[in-house]
């Protein structure tokens, strides 16, 4: 079963936001072994989103749209989904009750309720209605009569779109299909992409049933292989030889075998290791703590951090000596390691991380450019210092300084008894 | 001028990483005035690619497509370009010297270089080859000969195409175009979308020149009014008279009359009042402080934050009394107000602000259930206390604490002489 993904919106053509719906629903369709093989976008424009419309019917057989629900005059996909259809736009008496009781909950009189917001009760003749939780704006699952083709329209904001698959479309995917792709994925840190691929070309081009994927991704390599399988014990079957294969010729790199992400695996083995980790921050400004705080469960191994943005404050929190400051600047090998010395005084934590470094644009000299940032890792009375040049905007700096940090202390951690 | 977005990867596709190429790309042909109509996104695939270019030249002008140039098997741009403008891969002299020179500064000799590097310095006939600063992969520009269509080809990751379109192609665009869209941006909070088109309906629905959009983000709506002109100041006599219409009706909204994000916004208005921000958080654990770092030249406003997500942490180091902790909970509007307060009692900033709620997905109950938030505004010895109910995972929970904040920060401020 083929599908595609339709994002309808003049907001994402604008640049104005990124669609991160495309992902979420490819992701998804991937799960229930149906094959993603377009991603489109197109604006409020009824002519080309009609037009998109029949181009995918003849290419796939689901297409998963999203946007275009909204009460606004420029929320046109059920309109366009209904001419391609031929149905009529009928009014659903229980989405009428329904947005009803949802103004109210926003305290809102009936009176209130404009007529846009009328057009939200409104599908295309035989569709199924899908509840949003979330919002306002239903979904539907229309099919053609003949050809097997169907339409799945979503809201276009991603927290809608979201409550609503899962409520909705787990169940319906699963009843559609008796084969899943299972896949394995190895994440891998140390090495490129390129030479990934060097090293296991072989398997690569002789490739069939599992498949194997590589692709890389800020800090890391991943690689996948994937089977299309009845069960997971068939899959394991499939899988598990090729995975074996991999590890036997990279596995030095390989740092995960499964979705997870670096922080999650961070947090895993500080909790296993029963180790606490606090962190100060100059640069990063509490994007390396909040990297922490994001894996629910944190709070087993991460207590504070201190954002210490200032001199005075390095100085003042972290006892910073004010001597080091002026002699060595506070972006330096000598000021990482007197944040990591001051930050295990005031904590006592087991893991005591810094890091202080140029994000930009501005602060730059020839000495010390744009990009320069110095780490610390203070452990068990040990400190490794880490030097990294990041190139790109403040944004991009601090970002991957983070992802830089957790793949060192990872490397550290492992080797932790 | 119309244009498309071609964004390559298996890896998009399968939702491992989110597009952020395409928005970029459209934000850039916004500002030359060129429509971009589509942006679609296949894999690694051969025929698919190649279908999608074909139809693509029926439809627009201009292709931008980014990803498929890499050393690795599945990079199969360049192929399938050719074939649809039916010209042979040529070896170009300047990339072979340019990618050894790379590689020698990754400290790689020539030997060890691989056959597959190779392949990124092969081109198809007739192309004008970009310079690739960020990474080995060159981009190339190639025109066919008669219909005047193009195609622009750049890197997949978002630094190097950023960077290639940069040092490239903004030269290229404006000796292409003489007239620009010139767009104004009100940014509005404390307004839905829907009641911002049921205000402005008679213009909308009479919208020619400029035209009027609205369309909404987290935490705030946004109405661009745009024209194609050829200078500022055509543009300006244009656009104001509906500026200035819009403003009357829904002014006491607008926040932002230009692309300035809040977290901007907040920090010039700091910087205007001479007034230093602290921020002591627990659930969005250095998110806040972050969002403040954002921006460039945040130092001049924001010294320090703390991150106390333990309950020892909000005790030692912004002294909440233990028995406020214990009677009322970390989650409680009393625990807020003594975090904003202990914050000013160790700081002394002008504004401080304090956050705890519960981020999930542990951790609810039926009388403080996830996504409940306390935040506390302690300015000029008045606090203000907001409380937030936010829907949704982890992640957006944490998000939408800090958008709600920045919003609040704002509307604080503007009231503060």
């Amino acid at each position: 079963m083929d599908a595609a993904i339709l994002n309808v919106g003049t907001e994402l053509l604008m640049g104005e936001i990124v669609n991160t719906n495309a992902a979420y629903l490819s992701q998804q369709m991937k799960k229930f072994g149906i094959n993603v093989y377009y991603q489109i976008v197109v604006g409020d424009n009824h002519c080309r989103l009609q037009s998109v419309l029949e181009i995918l019917f003849k290419k796939v057989d689901i297409i998963l749209l999203t946007g275009g629900l909204g009460p606004t005059k420029d929320d046109m996909t059920k309109e366009a989904v209904a001419s391609v259809f031929k149905r009529e736009l009928k009014q659903n008496h229980e989405a009428v009750n329904q947005m009803e009781k949802i103004m109210k909950r926003y305290g809102r009189s009936i009176k209130e309720i404009t007529k846009n917001n009328y057009r939200q009760t409104f599908f295309p003749e035989g569709s199924t209605i899908l509840k949003n939780d979330m919002g306002s704006a239903p979904g539907f699952i229309l099919q053609t009569d003949q050809e097997n083709k169907t339409v799945i329209c979503l809201p276009g904001p991603p927290h809608e779109m979201k409550a609503m698959f899962n409520a909705h479309l787990n169940d319906y995917f699963s009843a559609m299909t008796d084969v899943c792709i299972h896949s394995k994925v190895l994440r891998l840190t140390g090495i490129g992409e390129s030479a990934v691929e060097t090293e296991l070309i072989d398997l690569i081009e002789n490739q069939k049933d599992p498949t194997i994927a590589t692709y890389a991704k800020p800090g890391d390599v991943a690689i996948r292989v994937a089977t299309k399988q009845k069960d997971k014990e068939s899959a394991e079957t499939v899988l598990q030889p090729t995975i074996n294969e991999i590890k036997k010729r990279l596995g030095r790199f390989v740092y995960s075998e499964d979705e997870r992400e670096l922080n999650e695996m961070v947090i895993n083995l500080l909790r296993d290791k029963e180790l606490k980790v606090s962190t100060v921050e100059s640069c990063t400004g509490g994007l390396l703590a909040s990297n922490f705080i994001d894996v629910p469960g944190a709070s087993d191994v991460f207590g504070e951090g201190f954002i210490t943005y200032s001199n005075e404050a390095k100085e003042k929190r972290i006892h910073v000596d004010v001597e080091i400051l002026k002699k060595h600047g506070a972006v330096s090998v000598q000021t990482a390691e007197e944040m990591a010395v001051g930050l295990y005084k005031e904590t006592g934590s087991d893991v005591c991380i810094s890091v202080t470094g140029i994000a930009g644009p501005e602060g730059g000299t020839e000495e010390k450019p744009v990009g320069l940032v110095y780490a610390a890792f203070l452990i068990d009375g040990t400190i490794e210092i880490e030097t990294y040049h990041i190139r790109g905007d403040r944004q991009r700096i601090r970002t991957y300084t983070v992802n830089n940090i957790m793949k060192k202390l990872y490397q550290i951690l492992k080797k932790v008894d």
